[in-house]
């Protein structure tokens, strides 16, 4: 029998030849090239005829038999029957590759977003200022976790997350943001975005109704729809969510989204009495209120306003923080402040449902607290950012007019610039895309019926020698558009009304 | 009016005395102390009184009037009507605490585990030998992967991970797993975990059936549990997963989890021709297979067998690896290969439900492999780990009789000693809990109507120093129970048949 093709092209000097005659019997055989039956050469005379070791060919057939590939008895190798390739039932109609396809509650998860590079542009939201960032400290801090590091931060994390920096996080929250909260009451997640997903999932049942604010957070609603809730869109009014009768009657709530301290975008404020009539609300419907607490650290003004989760013993809140805005995204750390009626099962549902580890850099991020950077760390970019906001504000109002409106920005990167009706932010945001903005249209966070015109703007990137230039060509994408002229006279109040 | 208890205790010197003026105003109105309607002195009088600055009072009367809990006018300062404290509702008979649950699907998270601390022990399976990382080597890539980062690292990872660490993740599964994968097939993701919890939910739908290898992986039944999966357990049988007509018809899968180049936890390996028909089988019934080839990497005995994922084009069949095992679990990576037809709306859809970061990890994961130190690392693991296994298989046969039947071992960092009937797993391994062993029961990844009785041994982390005082506590464990004194003559096969 000629199996000399077996040696084209050559077996290679630098992969074990014994592999590569393995993986081409094997092909021959899948192929059909060898068929059924096919009784092969006696290994020492395939050996003797391909002039390689017989070692080689002896590796080849007992892997090849032992998968199933080959047989062998006493009158030697063969090469076994295997089933039939598969193919696609005729019945069918559909090719093989069609029928490869995600699931139909992917759809959550695969609506139309800005491209990953508008992160990097100026005004792009949310972005914060990564030349800021104490990069040595923060080494210095992961050295030291190295240096210590055993199975505990090598492996996987420990219920709720390392405690030592659940420990250090109570103090700081319970110090610096007013909450009254020890360490068992923390689950440190892989970000906001993990945090909100293990609420839609642990809080929250399949065909169950979660609210979410009308303008709001995008990603928050991308996890609800592939947790299977059902989403209802609550309007946002100059006090934030703002839940009419009709929405407790018709719609009631599971979990209810917020983001009372800084609406996202709109910057709203939640004022003390909304926020506890909506926990007497929640309370009673027996619904979860989730209290994204996104960017307080960067409040300037006074103290941040109280947390929902803290006015009150027992209230059916979540709080949710992160770390990706104060120091980097890509860290994936945030954390969920909990009641303590649930806060050991949630722990140990985090853990079976996401195996989180990271504790190298639980570890820093602890010492990084403990040492006073984290404080320091904020101290500093809470100023940067107050004055990369004030000096936007200044070139806003000049190259707009001084009654241009403007919202948000007591905390947080972003500031809101409402349009009037005739420029359409949508339009004026593709074409500073093309301008290399990575401004966002209000528009697009919201959903019928609630109207919002609008840009938002992020700052925490705008450097002092981008803001110039860069409020320069915002000009350029709006000039032109039906109603520019009337930008600087746009007196109406914030069109923050449903039609 | 006499408000010094605003005093007692007195301000501190230490946080800023506007803060905590502002807070003891603020609870004196929540707890109704001070009534709504109540008039407060002028700023300029309370500070008198008070004698402390009048920009205290002034701060922390602003504040509480943006809150809306006072309210000022002509006449001074009011404290506003605030909504009544939250009470459950009289009617529902429940206490607010118990109000406070998790929700129904949570129960798939909240299984019964062992504490995390046995990880660490002697048997762990699945436990790393941690202290044969090359931690140099590892810093020196990850200070390489600081010193070039910029927002890319920093920030949000791309879709599917860091393109340079999909891009060497695809040479290294070419030419060492003989999978033929390019980039644009990999999804780079925070672990195993994730990579299943991703597949149960943008593979399958609320609902839909997943078929479970039994005995197999827990971890996976609760990620599939949590993501609305009817879990149908199919039994395994010396080639893997075993399933016969009734299966396919009766409950017919949209999702089938296997580990067929070792199966967990009993060691098997799937065949070719099963591998083969498994995936015709699937085709035909429009399902998806998860591949789970979670510790291939330290197969001694010839090249690994051939996955399922390059067996054929356009197979349903998605790949799962991770870095877990070969470098250390709480880097938290891992990864899968998918069909091209899936795999840019897989990545999308990963973006959006996580938001994964990690891009300095991912970086200097990605020179670790372009530097050859992820190969040299594996040879090195492979010939340890490989001597441990065979220590072990020695040390148990000495302890236990030549004839004790042992299975797994090819691939990975366990084996499974199967036990008579008369020594049930989960007492001995209860007992050897007392004497510091991580062993697991078989029995525990068993679901009725099969019956396994066994011990899963890990000896990743088992030293040659520990190994003989391990077994020989092992002993202690076994020591006494019916049947221990006939351990050394179970010659029966593996009891691996349904009742």
């Amino acid at each position: 029998m000629e199996l000399d093709w077996l040696l084209t092209p050559p077996l290679p000097d630098t992969l074990p030849r014994q592999r590569v005659l393995y993986h081409r019997l094997r092909e021959a055989i899948l192929s059909g090239r060898l068929a059924p039956g096919t009784r092969l050469p006696a290994s020492r005379s395939l050996a003797a005829s391909l002039k390689i070791a017989r070692n080689t060919v002896l590796f080849a057939y007992e892997q090849l038999t032992a998968e199933g590939c080959l047989w062998a008895d006493r009158q030697g190798t063969r090469v076994a029957s295997l089933p039939e390739r598969a193919t696609p039932p005729a019945s069918s109609g559909h090719s093989p590759v069609t029928r490869l396809r995600l699931a139909a509650r992917a759809a959550a998860v695969l609506q139309p977003e800005p491209a990953r590079e508008a992160a990097a542009l100026p005004f792009a939201p949310g972005t914060p200022d990564y030349s800021a960032f104490p990069f040595r400290t923060w080494r210095a801090c992961q050295e030291r976790a190295w240096r210590d590091a055993g199975w505990r931060q090598l492996g996987y994390a420990a219920h709720g997350g390392d405690p030592v920096l659940r420990e250090a996080l109570a103090g700081h929250l319970t110090t610096v943001r007013g909450l009254p909260v020890d360490a068992a009451q923390i689950v440190i997640t892989s970000g906001t975005q993990a945090a909100l997903d293990l609420c839609a999932r642990l809080l929250a049942d399949h065909g169950d109704t979660v609210w979410a604010e009308n303008p709001g957070y995008l990603a928050a609603r991308a996890v609800f729809g592939l947790a299977g809730l059902h989403i209802h869109d609550v309007p946002v009014d100059d006090e934030g969510l703002a839940p009419r009768e009709g929405d407790w009657s018709g719609h009631p709530p599971r979990l209810i989204m917020i983001t009372p301290s800084h609406q996202y975008p709109t910057g709203r404020v939640m004022p003390l009495p909304r926020r506890l009539a909506l926990i007497a609300r929640a309370h009673q419907a027996a619904a979860w209120i989730i209290e994204d607490d996104y960017d307080s650290e960067f409040r300037r003004a006074g103290p941040a306003p109280p947390a929902l989760f803290g006015l009150q013993p027992d209230a059916p809140v979540v709080y949710a923080g992160t770390f990706s805005k104060t120091l980097y995204p890509g860290l994936r750390l945030g954390y969920l402040v909990l009641p303590h009626a649930i806060a050991a099962d949630f722990a140990r549902a985090t853990t079976q449902a996401m195996r989180p580890g990271q504790g190298i850099e639980q570890r820093a991020l602890a010492d990084f607290i403990h040492r006073g950077y984290y404080t320091a760390h904020l101290r500093r970019m809470r100023g940067r950012y107050a004055a990369r906001q004030s000096a936007l504000r200044t070139a806003l109002k000049e190259a707009f007019g001084s009654s241009v409106t403007l919202s948000g920005g007591e905390a947080g990167l972003h500031l809101v610039m409402w349009l009037p009706a005739g420029i359409r932010d949508g339009a004026v945001v593709a074409r500073a895309a093309t301008l290399g903005l990575g401004v966002r249209a209000l528009s697009s966070y919201t959903r019928p019926p609630m109207t919002c015109n609008g840009l938002v703007l992020g700052y925490g990137n705008l450097a002092e020698g981008m803001l110039a230039e860069a409020v320069r060509r915002l000009g350029v994408a709006i000039e032109g558009f039906d109603g520019a002229g009337a930008l600087a006279d746009c007196r109406q109040p914030p069109p923050l009304a449903a039609n």
